[in-house]
């Protein structure tokens, strides 16, 4: 017996089986995972875990290496959330999502190590060591709403699109903020005295990480396009591309301190569209696929080492510090949601409601990346408290609130994502008023939004795609493409049921019709009234006929963001099925 | 800048990098792959390397490290090589293959060992320090054929299918061989005094080492197969647990000194079949394509490594030696293909043609085993004199042979791959002898391959399916399933061109008839004389209007073993556009 040799890769390999054959077990009683989230059924199986560890060698297991989670648990869940972020929302949100993300951060982080510092004065606790700094320290690392325990969660409760992208897109963003203030204040603990240019120099980084994020990210982004443009003649190497470059932009922008998963969230989507048009549909479904599966796995890892973590001797347990430091959490966080959102609706029309704000609030859940920072701190002598603080409020958020979430949100009846994703026509429409109120801000001088948006679409279409796609081509609008993949699951359906025949049809003329519609000209086109000029009156009811017969049922296209599933997975026989059932009947 | 933090990932990160471009480059100018190899292309790219590493440093480059060529390159090779490895002509040849991998390794180990002696006994070499056991040790790595090296040569010269699983098994059950000859003159060196006993236990350990890692593979692979059972509603961690379970087989088999890569090779042949039927397309199309790119990015990094650990100042050159070293590996191997195939061909009807055995015994290349071995040997006074000949041997082979045996083989005129599979007629036939012949053996008494065949089959649909598969079914036979596959295709590019329309058609019929062709009970039908019974006249006659309007091409199923293109990934444009002129044609 040879132990020793393989042991590395066979502990690796158990680990990686123990939490895959885990998820398997809890998804065979359908009840248990509709009642209590994933998470913390997995944070529980690492207590049970850890308390077994503990027993049998009666000393702490081992804690989760901070090196091994940020360099290769969280990459693959960062890269999963970004390639799948909706972008729609997430751009048309962006400004409340920063203002959360940075501004919201920073007031927590204040707010939390002020108040801890209050708590310190008072005598009875025996609290007097903690400083200023280390207590804006803790609270640097404990105010960060965490993306891992945030997407577990909300996957699971299905608000709706607005509400989701909120919190997951400021779990994500802060940690830029994050980053430069957990660095600053370390060092500030470290240093004899504290002069105003460091507290200057400190607000400065705060651009150069979160812009040096974005653009490692997007240099690596369009590097990974334009790499593959020439793998034509050896599709197998495909899906790798993605990932390493992918991970190599984490990687960069670490190396240089700035934010990591900035960096592979700009990364994965900035590569996204031109990545998806050069790869082979095989590659397409196995980057898809790998990235669900090892964002998967990456986090059912961190949750069980959560709980195994959790157990041993490396906590101070100072009732008082601890309790306050939860009650802080959840006051500071409900204070700044309430008054960010104020600003945040007095400029905007679409308003946050507020069950939306209370829902923001309470989803201000923390996990990992807290657990490792805490672990990273230097050894002082009330590091052991600040662990035992970081693991309640964890334990806390992801088992309270995260078990109680969702009855709240039944309870409040907070608006949920619609079942059903845009209609063809809402399609149309969404993108009609898209260039119209493009049009608008052009003539109007305000440079919203929506003129952005049309510049950059237009820059895209004029140079990044002739440079990075390999087939350069007037791409096709999504309509046509959605009517393409409806025909084709119609074909064969059809084929599997024995019906395929041969007779006449018509779909060019939609094909025409759809193109025409959601071609880029289409601004043009309506302002020279030529759409009624070219289209004589047979013709057009010709089209109405074929757009009856065809598009007669709201589809779903819009990926919704989910951890189990792949988009356009949900109910492909159904669909089918009753694409099948209408066409008979139509005929 | 914090480079040490991430220097591990990051580095691995950029190995693999450059091995996917380098990859790529090649593919970049068409003519270069078709006239060299791509295995000399990444040597040669891997000496430059080494040399710029050399040029600057000035000192030797790191060589590659035996631990993480075991651990983690060769098994993603072995499991691909495993998993699409066609399993009839091997099963059909097993007994030949375990021949040349078995007497052959033991034959050229002592052949190459003994003779290389007789040259240390020459005085004018100043090789007499060199002792016998440390000749035939260097005799036990330098003799095996390399499955790595025979792949990337023999995949690109598509000699005939029985010439290639011959030379490509062999490399594969050598290792076996190679374990047990190798740790065992190892031992031998180390020891005092040698007993007979200990050679009687070297004898019994080859079956221990053999069959156990066909045990430890066929365990893991059952497991797997029984989980994926299991898996149904977390589809994304399917592809997971086909590597990860064949990885702990290898990993488990090397913990114990079994067979690795017959371990690995015996779990992915085992689960494939149950594997396949249980999880969903998309996860097996993901679990080909990362099998594929896997291998085909470790594969690269070997050779490339290859190439890197070959410059340096680890060489002794005693030109001798080395020169002696080639010419041995070359004439023992040469005798023992001739000596073998001489009784192979005395009990076979289908014999071993003198060009094949040419080849044979040509495509004996050495590769990055051998050189992971001779760097794990003990050190002692000569072993850079071993490192040495081991390098020159190896390139040799993989320069020399490897270039050359292309032209051979269109010189010699050898029996190429066919082009085109198997016809729907000749499957039908193929297993109508099948059965036939098991029914013949079962009256004879003899009970050879075909018996044991239709026994496994019927004990694999008795108990093992039921147990190991989700939905347990009558399997659907595969002319059904190739007919409902180019159904799809047909119905798919109907829809691509708009010609997609409704009526009747016939092929419940041709379904119907297949599956009465292609079921188990053929035997029974036939031998009871039932299908002409069943059949009127003009029911017949349909058929064979049917079959004849639909089953018109010749059509492509089996799968070739090839590097670069998944199995089916062969021009399908050709073939669909083909389906839809015929079938206009017909109509």
């Amino acid at each position: 017996l040879d132990y020793q040799h393989v042991q590395v890769p066979f502990e690796i390999t158990l680990w990686i089986m123990l939490a895959s054959l885990a998820k398997i077990g809890f998804h065979l009683y359908n009840k248990l995972p509709s009642v209590v989230p994933e998470s913390c059924l997995l944070v529980f199986v690492g207590l049970i875990m850890g308390g077994i560890i503990y027993g049998f060698n009666d000393k702490s297991p081992p804690v989760m290496d901070s090196d091994i989670f940020f360099l290769y648990l969280l990459p693959p869940i960062v890269l999963d959330a970004g390639y799948f972020m909706p972008s729609r929302p997430f751009f048309e949100n962006i400004g409340t999502i920063l203002l959360y993300a940075v501004v919201g951060t920073v007031w927590n982080v204040f707010g939390i190590g002020f108040s801890l510092y209050g708590i310190c004065q008072v005598k009875a606790f025996r609290l007097q060591d903690v400083s200023l700094l280390h207590n804006l320290l803790f609270g640097s690392l404990i105010a960060a709403v965490d993306p891992v325990a945030v997407l577990a969660v909300f996957e699971e409760i299905h608000v709706n699109e607005k509400l989701h992208i909120l919190v997951f897109g400021e779990s994500l963003l802060n940690d830029a903020v994050t980053v430069v203030l957990y660095k600053l204040f370390r060092s500030f603990c470290e240093m004899p005295t504290i002069k105003s240019t460091d507290v200057f120099a400190g607000v400065g980084k705060f651009f150069v990480v979160g812009l040096g994020g974005v653009f490692v990210g997007l240099t690596f982004g369009m590097t990974a396009a334009f790499t593959t443009r020439f793998t034509k003649d050896i599709r197998v190497i495909e899906p790798l591309f993605v990932f390493l470059y992918s991970y190599l932009s984490y990687l960069t922008a670490e190396m240089f301190h700035l934010s990591g998963i900035v960096a592979i969230i700009a990364c994965a989507m900035g590569m996204k569209r031109y990545v998806e048009a050069n790869i082979s549909l095989k590659s397409h479904t196995t980057v898809k696929y790998f990235m669900k599966m090892w964002s998967s796995v990456s986090d059912t890892l961190i949750f069980i080492f959560l709980g195994v973590s959790t157990i041993g001797e490396n906590h101070e347990w100072n009732w008082p510090y601890i309790c306050f430091t939860v009650i802080f959490c959840l006051v500071w966080r409900a204070l700044g949601v309430l008054v960010l959102t104020f600003f945040v609706n007095r400029f905007h029309v679409n308003t946050i409601t507020s069950k939306d704000q209370f829902i923001i609030a309470y989803g201000g859940l923390r996990g990992a990346i807290c657990f490792s920072l805490v672990f990273l701190l230097p050894d002082f002598r009330r590091k052991k408290l600040f662990i035992a603080a970081t693991t309640v409020v964890i334990l806390f958020t992801v088992f309270v609130q995260g078990m109680t979430i969702r009855p709240l949100v039944d309870l409040l009846a907070v608006k949920r994502k619609r079942e059903s994703a845009p209609t063809v026509g809402e399609q149309i429409h969404i993108r009609f008023l898209d260039h119209l109120l493009a049009g608008i801000e052009d003539i109007s001088g305000h440079w919203g939004q929506y003129y952005w948006k049309d510049k950059l679409e237009y820059f895209n279409s004029k140079y990044l795609q002739k440079i990075l796609l390999r087939e350069y081509d007037q791409p096709k609008s999504s309509i046509v493409l959605l009517y393409e993949k409806l025909e084709r699951k119609h074909a064969i359906e059809l084929a599997a049921a024995g019906q395929l025949g041969h007779g006449p049809s018509h779909p060019a003329w939609l094909l025409w019709f759809s193109t025409f519609l959601c071609s880029n000209n289409i601004r043009t086109d309506i302002t020279d009234k030529k759409l009624e000029d070219t289209l004589d009156p047979d013709v057009l009811e010709n089209i109405q006929e074929i757009l009856a017969r065809n598009l007669y049922r709201i589809r779903r296209t819009g990926p919704a963001y989910n951890r189990h599933t792949l988009p356009g997975e949900t109910e492909p026989v159904e669909h089918a099925k009753e694409i099948l059932i209408l066409r008979h009947k139509s005929l």
